[in-house]
């Protein structure tokens, strides 16, 4: 659903699955930014499959076609609107359109919120493949963040039970940022990607998936940008992570780990950088009363495992009202985390230019 | 700030802590619901201070007085406007403005996103005070909710290390829901309510603070309501629920746990109640892509420890550029979560009854 | 109903005639400005009935309480709540609720709308009195745009057939506008004044009412503010003044004029003054493709007679579906057009300063 | 822009004239309503060049393509994407970009308004151009209406002193309605369209253009829908028209003539036909207090003459700061009017369904 945010950008989604295209709209850019298409395409491909069994096989070419908003290079201003068509479809795979709800999939509660009338094939407007859009909308904000000296990133913490340590809140970098961004499978080492490939290996291998959490930051965002209340940096960010599908929690800073401290541990002094003023910690994740502190923006998202399994699973027909054995086809990727990285960043960097946009002179 | 769901209610906060009134306007309600006064003043009467040590002694008397859209007893329809006019405000409490940036608090943030014009008596606007008209609109929302058979409840599950049970996601029921509302310290056992307020009296004893996590449940809520991407369920809810300070994280269903389960341990199949669609488990939260299931909603809030204490500690002026001690004086509450409880019960009222709004027959 | 701007000020208006209290919260408003509470006094005033025969006898103090926002005499960037008490109700006036709708008013509109729970008590929420709140905010934005070197304005041009001539649509002065504030009847000359008082003095005396045509100019706006397609200044402005009560038409520059004209005729040519770009003519009224020119910017607005009239008029009660002779009593302009000029201008106001907060550095 | 009505529709336009492609976005339309593609054609021809002297001889095919919210020829619920490909795009007419700014045009204000990096090839975003897929949601809600027995319409009325008959106010029929639809040139008389034609094409035999006055009706639109205050259904509507470019004014019912009336002559008395409940004439136009009374709607909307004139016009080049002469080449409808028509009764039609989406349940 389109949705505007106060005094901000509005990111308009539209598509589905196996429709004729899915894209965005863009409004409220602001004019005049460079865009770089070369850049877009690399951000992208990102989220693309990966023929490294981490991912479904599908062939998604996805090369977005900007229809208006752009001119000379550069964002016009008014709606920006790319367009992915759809050609990879494979709709057999889906055969007849089944009436089995697919365990921790939409089928079911979307067919009741339409009446029966959206489309079902692939997941329709609820796939994931939604997010290939939403990954463009964040790679024109990432530019557009650079312009102005921020820089956004995240990485894989943990799949399953495999971790790898968090950023450091006080010493992230852009440099840091942008390297991970250059890595196929975005962890900070490479130990943490061998056991975390096999972990997501083993699960493909037994017909099953695997979870994870991710980890976005942003560095370089200046400090007295948001506000408070509903509109502020955290309630934009966590509405637009929550559309990613499989999203079940999001916590900035330290998070949940704030709930079982002390005030005198878990309260950041404010320190004096020479003329600049800093936190001596960074529990704070960067926010403060919804409004940006000028320290590393942090938070981290946690993804459920793939719903989609091939092993047989027990369901109903929800038309029918009969309990059914489901056996799902087609290509499913064993882990969604690794190609969600781009999609949580994407969805940072859209928040981070909507609260710019309230203030242009930056 | 003022906000609108798309389709939904809307709610327009105002107020600042030592400012004349605070309040709130109600828009787009249903016409002729039913409100019962007592009941509002009994859901506010939960989030008043305590004379336990668990709260503030500042003796807030908060009647909301309802300037519009109630007539005989009924909402209008009509936009539904209350006002609570600060009385003890002990501004003298705070002296002279200082611009010595609390820890953890939005002082700093807030000077550098209004140019110095906020007023910073107790916070202004980011004061917690601002959460009884969040409370009064979640407590009118409450009974648009009971009408139709729903029920809300929260609980504290977590003060720092000390625990209670969560929520039986497959079996809570609107009694215990409503049971746990009648205790001055929402938990469900005794033992978990001593074990808290030690920790909690040990922390003010200490001139110290303490974190928690508040679980939030509704019942009988209907499949089927909602929207996908970002106007889902969880989108609502987590932009509501990080309006209330404090609030660092959520998560919906098992959370954070999903990231380290596998899908064939997460997935919750689809069973047959009679002619009832359920499912055998509710690992999910009650929300599959962001519409409603017909399963119990769940989630769950951390919240920091109380950002005001009053041990000494460093910071800096920020409008002189110096590095200060900071002794913060005046009435806190060491620890927010007792009271933040019905705080984050009227978010998901609030949150459902928007939705609700999208489908007006129900 | 609560209406948000994109990227601009939100306006949230509540309150019915009868009710304990009217008001509006105005959000996203730039923090720092300075608010004369004499001169919103002065503008409010113009609102305010007068002892002169051309308006009710209702007195209405309208000494609106300003709950927030304001801190210092300054605007804080924060909802700014104003609450204006209702003291003088006379609610004996309109006796037993009657189901006879009252022609031309909303009675039997907003009964459907809100199946019957609407207060109807004087009109309730469709009342006139809720310009009371809308005047406050237009005074309030008055003074931001003064700020800004822009300056506002409008006079009665019609009272059924009395006309005076319309501003010079090329050289209106800051000063002309300052100067019919002023004047208790907003016209230019004397004469229109004494014709226009006959005519409504005329419509009293005959149990009648009569409607009017109100011109509303700014000058000092900047070029370039404001947005193509629906966001435009026209739509915006016209939004607006369509939430008044009364108006039937709106029309920009020349207006229906333009329709008989050819392009020729029409089309204002741009011309060099210095190095300032304007037009030879401004038949556009200051606004091309949504967005300003530089140009005064020039809008009329239709009102209908006052549907309120003394003599007996037949209706139909819409809850007994029986037709009944109507007779109205109480105390009613016979005509709203002098009142209603703060009214347009606070449309005006709250429309440029909603347009201008897109561009916060003006 | 990108619009959302509370609580209705959004809309969202994106293109520009010679770019790649235009469209539009409508969402929380509802779900399983069936759309009939050829009938969207139709409607869409209408706005198309004519060969008949009236229109430019720009060749666009103009179809739409529906890339997503449309499955098995019904709508989903989810976002209705379509998309017109500029094909016919002459961009050699325009030749060099120039900086003179042609009158009555937003070529200097949107330069201005994005810091000329807006596209402005043809007038880019500004183009009367971008009114096509503003035709084709027309066109989709025109179905909806129809479903539930609404039909809307528009004729001329005016084409510079050449007028016809107004509707009848009180006997508007669907038959009508759509009768004047099957007219190549929409007035209800061959005498008017005749005489109309003529000076139409007198104006561009003299390089010239001309305006003129388009009315359009509602009939079935049931009584009780729309909001008070800034959400009525006069606001919606007015908002929406002003998105067409060259309008310049609005009128509802009997408009401006209102104000030149009494109270007396102005007030439609309510009436009993069986149990239903009317109004005895119909000068309120079907709209009281923003909500319809049942009564067909009528508004009527002001076009200036085609800015676009061959004949030679004195501007600036705001860039240089240079003033110059300037010719316009290109082809250029000399009155805009006859495919204007369906573009007011798209406002319309967007409006009633927007307004209707309160009430899903209708």
């Amino acid at each position: 659903m389109s949705s505007l945010f106060n005094g901000g950008i509005s990111v308009s989604l539209f598509g589905e699955s196996h429709g004729k295209g899915i894209g965005v709209i863009l409004d409220n850019l602001p004019a005049g930014e460079e865009i770089d298409l070369e850049k877009i395409g690399e951000f992208m491909a990102r989220r693309a499959p990966k023929k490294d069994g981490t991912s479904t096989m599908r062939n998604e070419k996805d090369i977005p076609e900007i229809l208006s908003g752009l001119y000379n290079g550069k964002t016009t201003g008014t709606p920006l609107c790319s367009v992915i068509m759809n050609s990879d479809q494979h709709s057999s795979d889906y055969g007849n359109i089944s009436h089995i709800a697919r365990p921790a999939h939409a089928d079911y509660t979307g067919y009741l919120r339409y009446n029966g009338a959206n489309d079902p094939r692939g997941g329709g407007h609820f796939s994931g493949r939604i997010t290939a859009p939403l990954v463009f909308a964040g790679a024109v904000c990432a530019q557009i963040l650079e312009h102005r000296g921020i820089t956004t990133g995240a990485h894989i913490v943990s799949v399953r039970d495999v971790k790898e340590p968090r950023f450091d809140p006080m010493n992230i970098t852009a440099e840091q940022l942008e390297a991970i961004k250059k890595r196929v499978f975005p962890t900070f080492s490479e130990e943490a990607e061998a056991a975390m490939r096999e972990i997501i290996n083993d699960a493909r291998m037994a017909q099953d998936s695997v979870g994870g959490v991710i980890e976005c930051a942003a560095v370089g965002f200046p400090a007295g940008i948001g506000s408070p209340m509903m509109d502020g940096l955290e309630n934009i960010i966590a509405r637009l992570v929550f559309a990613i599908p499989a999203v079940k929690g999001i916590e900035f800073g330290n998070g949940f780990e704030c709930a079982e401290l002390f005030g005198s541990e878990n309260n950041d002094d404010f320190i004096l950088d020479g003329d600049t003023i800093k936190t001596a910690t960074n529990n704070h994740g960067g926010i403060l009363g919804g409004i940006s502190s000028g320290m590393p923006i942090i938070f981290r998202a946690a993804f459920k495992p793939t719903p989609s399994i091939s092993r047989p699973q027990n369901s109903v027909d929800f038309k029918e009202l009969t309990t059914e054995e489901l056996i799902i086809k087609g290509r499913h990727d064993p882990c969604v985390v690794p190609r969600a990285v781009p999609c949580v960043e994407a969805a940072m960097n859209i928040a981070l230019v909507s609260a710019l946009m309230e203030h242009p002179n930056i």
